[in-house]
C-alpha cells in the first residue's frame, strides 16, 4: 500500500501522535472463540494472543493500567440489540459458554479494570473512558481482537474521547489478512498509531 | 471479495437487518473540501455528491427527518482535540474556509437537523441520537463523506445507539476505490447493512 | 411549595409530558444497604420498596420492559473512579457484601435487563439508552433509590436521551423527607413527570 | 442544614476530593435571558453574574482553560428533544433573540472553547469532555446558571466523566433561594466540592 500511503501524506493525512505522560492497555475481548477451531469466531490468531500476554506482561511490569473487555450478554442476547441482531456469531458470547470465557492467562487480575460490554468500542455503552480519566491517564495502547470490529471501534473511539491511540500491530488480528492489513491501514491513516510490539516493549521497559 | 464473503456467512455473520418504523436520513460532512480539486481533501465524489442531493430531495418528499452534520472546528482547531492532533487536514473545515462551506443543494434546510460535531461519528460529542430517540427514529439511512472515516464511524455508532444503520452504497464516497470498498465491505459483514439508492428510493416512494 | 410551583409555572415551566407509545421501567439500585438499619446507607424506605415490588409485578402483567440497575465495583472500587473517592459510603456495594445484594423480590429475573453501573445515572457509562431504543422505548417509568442520588440522575438522563421520564413518587425514596421532596420538586419543575403510583397502575392495567 | 450536614457524615458521605494537576473553568449559559427582568427566566443573578465575571478574568491571568457553553437551538427548539417541550421558557433561547445572547463581558473569547448544548449538563451531546481530555484538565471549576438545572447537571455529569468538579458558590445562582441552596447541599453531599470564590482565586493567584 506504499502508493495509497503517499497518497494519503500528500493529501495531509500526516499527523503523528505521540504518547503523553501516562498510559494504559486495553485488551479487548481475549476470548476462547477466537481460538477454537470449532467455533464460528476461530480467526487463527494464535499468534497475536501470544503477543497479548507478552504485552499484559510487560505493562504489569511497568505500572502500566490493564483494562480487559469482554461481551457481557444476557441469556437471549437482547441486552446487545442491534448488534446481537446484525452478528448471530455472537452466540459465542452467551453465558455459560467455553467460547465465551478468557482465553489461558489472559483474564484480568486484581488492580485490573474489568470492562463488560455489548457492544464493538471498548468505549461504548461502559465507563472505560471516565476509568482513563479518573487515573489521569492520556494514552491508550490497543490489543486484542479483531482487528476490523473491536479493534477498529475501540481506536476511532479512543481518539474521539481524547485519548492518544496506539494499536500494537502483531498484538490485534482478524480471520482474514486482507481485511486485517485494511483496517490498520485506515487507523494509522486517519484514527491513530499503529506501533510494532518492539517499540512498545522498548518504551515501556526504559520507563 | 465473493470468497471474503462466503467465509464470512459460514462463520455467523448471516444478520441482516430490515428498516424499522421510522426512519431518517444523516447526510455526513456535505462540504465543498471533496470536490474542491485544489483542496488535498478531494476525493474525485461528484457522483455520489449528486446521489446525495437526490436522495435528500426523495427523503424530504417522503417526509423522512433529514440531519445534515458538518465539522464545527475552533479558529485554532484544538476544539476537536486529538483528531485535529492527526489529521492536519482538517484545516479544510476551519471557520471562513469556501473549502468547509456546504456543497450547494446540500445544506441543511428550514425543518432539518444541523448537527455541528468535532469528530468523524455524526453521534460522538453530538445530541444526534437524542434527537432521533426524541423523533421516534428507529432506522438511519446514512449517505455523505467519506466512506472509511465519517461513514464507517457513524454506521458503527448508529449500530451501537440502537438504531439500524443503512449506508447508500452510491451515496457514499471515498479518496481511493480500494479504501471505499474495503469499509463498505465491513459494514455489511458486521455493522449494519449497504443499500443501493434505487431500493431506497423504491421504499421511500412506496411510504 | 404551592408558592414556589407558581413561580415556576408563570416563568415558563408549564410543560407536561406525557407517555409515547411504547414504556419500559427502570429500578435503580434497589439493594439491601437501604434498608439493613446497621448500614450508613440505610434510608428508612421500606414502604417505597413495597411499591418497588408492586410496580415490577404490574410492569410485567403489562409485558413493560424491566431494567434493574446496581452498583457493579471492583474489589478496591477505583473503577467508580471520582465518585467512590466522593462517597466513601459506597463500600455496601462492593463484591461480596450482603448490603450490596439485592433486595427480595427485586433482583432482575429472565427477561429483564441487568444494567451494572458504576455512577448514580443508569445510562451514565451504560449501554441502557442503546437497549431502550433496540426495543422501541420511548418512555421510562423510574423507581428505586436514592431520591436525590441516582434517581435525580437517572432522571435528567432520560430526558437527555429523549426519552418521556416519569418518576413514580412512592416507588423513590430518600434518607431525608426533605432531600427527597426538594429533589421531586426541581424534576418535576424542569426535568419530568412526577406520578402518583395509582395513575401508573391504572395507566398499565387499562394496557 | 448543619443537622442534615451531619447526618450524611456520619453515614458515610465524608470524600472531600482535592483539585488535581490541571484545571479548567465551564461558565454555564450566562445569556441575557437570567438578568433580563422581563424574561421568564429572570432570576436576579445580578450579583453571581458580577462574579462569573471576576472568575474568568482571574481564571485567563492564571492561564486556566475557560470553555462557555450555550443552549444552541433550531428555529423551532425541537433539536432540543424532550428538553423543549418539557420547558417552554427555553424559547428565550431561540435564535436571534437577545435573551439568548452572552451576558455582557461572558461571551468566549479567542482561544476558550465554545460548547453549544440542547440540555442542562454541559456535557451531555457534546464533546466538552474529549475537549478536557485532550487538553490533560482532571479538575473543572463550575459558574454559571442556574443551580437547580444547568449546574446540578454539569457537575453530575463531570464527577462521572472523571473529572474533580468544584462549584464556586457565589458564582451560581437560581430563581429561588430555597432550590439553590437545596442543590448545593446535594451537589457538597455526594457530587463534588462547593467552594467561596475566596478559595478559588487564591489557588490561582498561587499558580
Amino acid at each position: 500500500m506504499t502508493d495509497d500511503h503517499d497518497d494519503y501524506v500528500s493529501a495531509g493525512y500526516t499527523g503523528a501522535l505521540e504518547p503523553g505522560r501516562r498510559a494504559a492497555l486495553v485488551v479487548v475481548d481475549p476470548v476462547n472463540a477466537y481460538v477454537d477451531p470449532a467455533c464460528g469466531l476461530y480467526a487463527g490468531v494464535e499468534e497475536p494472543v501470544e503477543r497479548m500476554r507478552e504485552l499484559t506482561a510487560a505493562a504489569r511490569a511497568a505500572r502500566v493500567h490493564v483494562a480487559v473487555t469482554t461481551m457481557a450478554l444476557s441469556a437471549d442476547g437482547s441486552n446487545a440489540g442491534v448488534f446481537f441482531r446484525k452478528v448471530p456469531a455472537l452466540a459465542a458470547y452467551l453465558p455459560g459458554t467455553s467460547t465465551g470465557a478468557f482465553i489461558e492467562g489472559l483474564a484480568p487480575v486484581d488492580g485490573d479494570t474489568l470492562v463488560p460490554k455489548q457492544y464493538p468500542s471498548a468505549f461504548f455503552g461502559t465507563s472505560l473512558a471516565a476509568d482513563l480519566v479518573a487515573r489521569g491517564v492520556d494514552t491508550l495502547f490497543i490489543a486484542g481482537l479483531s482487528t476490523s470490529g473491536c479493534i477498529r471501534a475501540t481506536a476511532t473511539d479512543a481518539m474521539q474521547h481524547g485519548f492518544v491511540p496506539i494499536v500494537v500491530r502483531e498484538a490485534v488480528g482478524d480471520r482474514l489478512p486482507s481485511v486485517h492489513e485494511a483496517n490498520l491501514f485506515d487507523i494509522q491513516a486517519k484514527i491513530g498509531e499503529v506501533w510494532g510490539i518492539d517499540r512498545v516493549l522498548a518504551l515501556w521497559s526504559a520507563a
